[in-house]
């Protein structure tokens, strides 16, 4: 679906003069890659562009800038006051589905380098501009660049932080429950298993799982500060046929947060557990365990670490824009690409 | 969806020298008849198939024998052993979705009569026999019939009920719950509601109000006797658009038993208020209370009286086809067409 906004990133990287790379690579090339995750078979393929800069010089640094042209659904239209995808102008700010996330970024990356050659510089290490996709849902875009063989000395994502460095981010594991029920009329409903009712006990015990890891979370040398770096979600849910009929199946897409430092092996065998475990008090699931798909983010956490170069270049650009020292440092609950 | 199913009847009672009456009739025009339940508009229109066979004398009592065409969905692939709308006969019983219910009690109704005429009888009194639809969902293929100004001493619906005669059944409303949440990213989702945990919240509350329903039946003239006659079902819910985005939103088609004698606007009333007043128990939908959408079944429960002469003919049919006084009197824990 980002096919117009990587054509038009294309189209606009080669008016500018760089050299571009615009390629598209089958998802199975990349699943012997680490970090690969599955998105459970809905991607093909992935396509990315990447525009490059020779050095200048030699001995200059090299960069890459990275952003991402995928957004999350729009939700319920009726909470928009406008078309999320016709975007609108007010008070100086856009409004639409993805504007913030990360289309600024994006642009402003693209726009700094512009800038920086209209005033007759050119950098004197080689760069490359990125946009990649998936970065909200399974990080295959940026893993795809990798696996082109793209490496710099730094890279810089310019996700929208609100001028804040993100020192460390949470890793993200994403699931797909999958619940029976044991399907009757509803007049004989006590013979049955809704599966609907089972999957909200399921819930409820990962709700009571995503507790215990904030409580774990009050040590972590990167967290300690924050209240309740570690956030579950049910986030999508669908199950059942008719009003009348005990449901037979109900499906929750799920996402558990976990600290830099934790395994996604360890997270993902502890929510395996609590959900065995709360199936195991339900009479009918008991015998009937529901199954749990890993698909999208099985992604690490990340701390930034031995960028002292980089940072010091990045504080000295944010006191000649803002006058103040910065950016402050962040311990991100979200993640990004890294 | 059953104009087939229309066709075959109204050609089969064509076949046998029945006057076929096969018409359409727009929801609009049903709308002021007592007992019209709204479809949320899926329904536009409803087709009924009545044959009729004048009375051969005079002075017999009329009778309308009548089931539905319409069928509950089938419920996951898996779970059947043969394609749902593929019958196949095993062991002399047929297997597929609507074959029990209703097709067996429509094809035996059809084939007494046959046997009865074939047998050189002509019923004394006025006899039709009806096709309906919506039976599973609404009751306004019965409500058309009547509408249609269609009337007899008696009517005979031959719903599979296991050799017994449905002398109580329990009325039913249907809703939907609209529940809104308020949508974050995951990362900051203690700032967000989460409409789908919500939704099981405002389930919860409906189970006790369920649980109340059940102790006040144990007074009940017709099913003092029965376990748990009234039940609540949760039976399709949606909601959510994606992992990671805290939902803004989760629909739940339900269903609601209710006994004879109770009302449908108290049990709506109950139903509004415990919803209300769980909504209230909620930080965020104390102040974004959930809809609550009144469609499909708004049906009375029933009693079963005044009926001495046929029960009498039922009652000797039943001796002698199987040789034992019956049939056995039901309360029943669903409803049928009445």
């Amino acid at each position: 679906e980002e096919d117009a906004a990587l054509d038009f990133m294309s189209d606009a990287l080669a008016a500018r003069g760089w050299q571009v790379d615009d390629w598209t690579v089958p998802m199975s090339e990349l699943a012997g890659e680490p970090g690969f995750c599955d998105s459970g078979g809905d991607l093909v393929a992935i396509r990315s562009v990447t525009g490059t800069l020779d050095a200048a010089g030699s001995g200059g640094k090299s960069l890459i800038l990275q952003g991402h042209l995928d957004v999350v659904p729009e939700g319920p239209a009726e909470m928009w006051t406008a078309p999320p995808y016709d975007p609108v102008i007010k008070d100086g700010w856009m409004y639409g589905r993805g504007a913030g996330d990360m289309k600024s970024g994006d642009t402003a990356a693209l726009f700094a380098v512009d800038a920086i050659r209209r005033a007759g510089f050119a950098p004197e290490g080689r760069l490359h501009y990125q946009s990649v996709v998936e970065e909200e849902s399974t990080g295959m875009g940026a893993l795809a660049t990798l696996a082109r063989r793209y490496r710099a000395d730094c890279v810089f994502i310019p996700e929208p932080t609100g001028h804040t460095l993100v020192r460390a981010q949470v890793g993200v594991v994403w699931f797909k429950l999958r619940v029976q029920g044991k399907p009757t009329h509803v007049a004989y409903a006590g013979t049955g298993a809704n599966a609907i009712m089972g999957t909200f006990q399921l819930l409820t015990a990962l709700e009571e799982l995503c507790e215990t890891y904030n409580a774990r979370a009050a040590d972590h040398p990167a967290y300690k500060g924050e209240e309740h770096p570690v956030n579950f979600n049910a986030g999508k849910i669908t199950g059942g046929d008719w009003a009348s009929s005990v449901p037979a199946w109900c499906e929750v897409d799920c996402r558990m947060g976990l600290l830099p430092g934790w395994s996604v092996e360890d997270v993902k065998a502890e929510i395996a557990e609590t959900v065995a475990r709360a199936a195991e008090a339900h009479p009918f699931l008991r015998s009937n365990p529901p199954d749990i798909v890993w698909n999208g983010f099985q992604a690490d956490g990340f701390v930034l670490e031995n960028a002292d170069a980089p940072e010091t270049a990045l504080s000295a650009a944010h006191k000649s824009v803002f006058g103040t020292d910065g950016p402050e440092d962040r311990a991100f609950t979200a993640l990004t690409d890294t």
